[in-house]
């Protein structure tokens, strides 16, 4: 449990309060992780927060799997002086969606990742040079296996369930058909059982800019005077504009100028427009915490997922799973649209396996699953504490 | 007359054969046009072609306005050795939609452009230095006072109609608000009275790649050894994400690879699925026929449209028009959304003007426009002969 006895002074009632990131090397040699195309990785750094309290049957643990650029850190602060909390704080405490006085919470970055996992700027076994681009390639599914080991490692045999949205949904969706026998409930937010050929597209570019980037060095920009941080940048800022509904673009900022009423009809001001200041200032912060490299793999691993494709048939990579599922979809998502929830719904009702579909009215876009918590944690409340009570 | 007497033997009946561009001074010192900002330009250098015969009473011109990277050559061939015909081809010719047997058809490259028209890479007047970021900033507004110059240039007082799809509907709008005597007919087709902020957002997107790329040099690239073509082909590539639907991608390209039924697994294999293929390919080509500092200056132009904002109210824009519109929309079109066009519709009513709108189901999102020829054929036809009738 990481989460201190004493309460934080700013903390409310409703947080996890001081939190502190652990770490765990798994897969030592000569046990290795055996990943895409084969290839050994070992050990696995592997970093995570736990919030809450293992029952002693180790029957109450929830695994948060994250999105494409999230980290461990989901709930409370890492010092009094964080002016920011976890990245989904709001769902994660005492009372809340995922209630820590009733469930132990488990969080852990993605192998591949850069806040803390072993991912390509891991340095290379054995030497300080970091991987790049000689780090393997990996999976959704090598990500899940890490995670596993992670769970088995805490000593639960069995999680009460898998939750996350977007690539955390691709993610739960593998903990399903891979380890049926160690996931209770599975919550799928806002993704699908693979990415669209428009979603393809949108990586492609942005991957597109981070090569091309000059600083890139083929990968072996860590050593250098600069990083491709205008192509990391400029990837961030394309992949924002598919998180957010037009909707939502027109009403935040819809055609408002940053500094004036008046257009200034000045070719190389790039922030005329506020959503222009906005995609610009989202990009200049991402690079502040994200390695390119980590981009490039995790965004590949998100094109590659195909549960139909690994397991035959989505029915049959359900075929095996004892989980109660909730998948919920957003009527603005256009990066994982409404039907591909309602295929991994069709296919859980093929399977004969238990499922609970919503599609919620919300105005957010893909974005919804992170904003609409008040929604989420009315449906993940009872459904959790059913399954928990279903022995 | 461009047209050659003698058909070409590859040209069809349909065709309107061999072709060549045509070129006038217009706005000479001191003539200067007058830009925004109140900077002066000219002389202006234009490229057009036409096609048919203007009638006697000079009352059968229409003139096509082009999207952001089209040109003057519309239609026909330059040379019996040209693969492609012009861009438009299906619509414009014998018995097409613009029936060139009835109807002289004319179309010109946009001030700002790089296919003949004056834009950032001519040469400043009096020196072979290319103006590059010298050059003006130039509105919708201004590239439609160039077009009205020569439509005055051949002698024509009055257009039957303007005719453009996106940046070309922009246009069409424009003519019909700024010249409300000069025009009898506006068709505007998957376009809008303004840009939308996430529209705004993708070229902010596309412009940050070109000035990014560090071959910009600021502008001055022209007589450098490389030049930005790296951030102009990613500025095509997002682009053209927004020209397609996501169904139709899904159709056309779906996951499907391009080498091979299984997985590559290799990070920097850039073409795995079609889709990147495509979208790599469609960047390459397009760099070999655009300049990265036109694409600057139009897709900004297109941001400040604001026809609303320019003219008091949409109403009051189209307040002195005598022009009878049609305005249509394509079910799938997420870059103009039909939301748009109900609104320059719902605007004409407002002013009892003449308006005919359509939403036609098409699956090629914002490309509709273009592909769905024989649908705008058969609207076409009876709209302008009814116009033409109508003295």
């Amino acid at each position: 449990m990481s989460t201190e006895d004493t309460p934080h002074k700013d903390a409310d009632e409703r947080s996890v309060g001081l939190v502190s990131t652990q770490y765990v090397d798994l897969f030592v040699p000569p046990h290795s992780l055996k990943v895409a195309e084969g290839n050994l990785l070992g050990p696995v750094h592997v970093a995570y927060e736990t919030y809450g309290t293992l029952s002693e049957k180790r029957d109450n643990a929830i695994f948060v799997c994250h999105a494409l650029t999230g980290d461990a850190h989901v709930a409370g602060r890492h010092s009094a002086k964080d002016e920011k909390t976890g990245w989904w704080d709001e769902l994660i405490g005492p009372g809340k969606g995922l209630d820590t006085n009733k469930y132990f919470v488990i969080c852990a970055n993605v192998l591949g990742g850069c806040q803390g996992t072993t991912g390509p700027m891991s340095p290379k076994p054995g030497t300080e040079t970091p991987y790049a681009l000689e780090f393997p390639f990996v999976t959704i599914g090598d990500m899940v296996e890490v995670h596993a080991a992670l769970v088995r490692h805490l000593g639960i045999e069995r999680l009460l369930g898998a939750i996350g949205g977007s690539l955390g949904g691709m993610q739960a969706l593998e903990w399903a058909a891979r380890f049926p026998d160690m996931l209770r409930t599975a919550v799928i937010l806002a993704s699908g059982p693979r990415l669209s050929a428009q979603g393809i597209a949108f990586n492609a570019v942005g991957r597109r800019a981070i090569v091309t980037d000059p600083h890139f060095y083929k990968g072996n920009y860590y050593n250098q005077d600069d990083d491709p941080h205008f192509g990391l940048a400029l990837a961030r800022m394309v992949a924002h504009i598919t998180y957010l509904s037009e909707a939502s673009i027109e009403k935040k900022f819809g055609r408002r100028l940053q500094h004036s009423d008046q257009f200034a009809y000045e070719l190389m001001r790039e922030t005329e427009f506020q959503i222009e200041s906005y995609l610009h200032h989202q990009g200049k912060r991402f690079v502040e915490r994200f390695d390119a490299n980590s981009y490039l793999y995790l965004t590949r691993a998100m094109d590659y997922f195909d549960l139909a494709k690994s397991y035959g048939s989505l029915p049959e990579a359900f075929s095996a799973t004892q989980s109660r599922f909730l998948v919920t979809s957003y009527t603005t998502d256009w990066l994982f649209p409404i039907a591909q929830s309602r295929e991994i719904v069709s296919a859980l009702i093929q399977a004969r396996r238990h499922v609970t579909a919503v599609e919620l009215e919300s105005p957010y876009g893909h974005d919804s699953f992170l904003l609409e918590v008040d929604q989420l944690e009315e449906m993940l409340k009872p459904f959790l504490a059913e399954a928990y009570a279903t022995k």
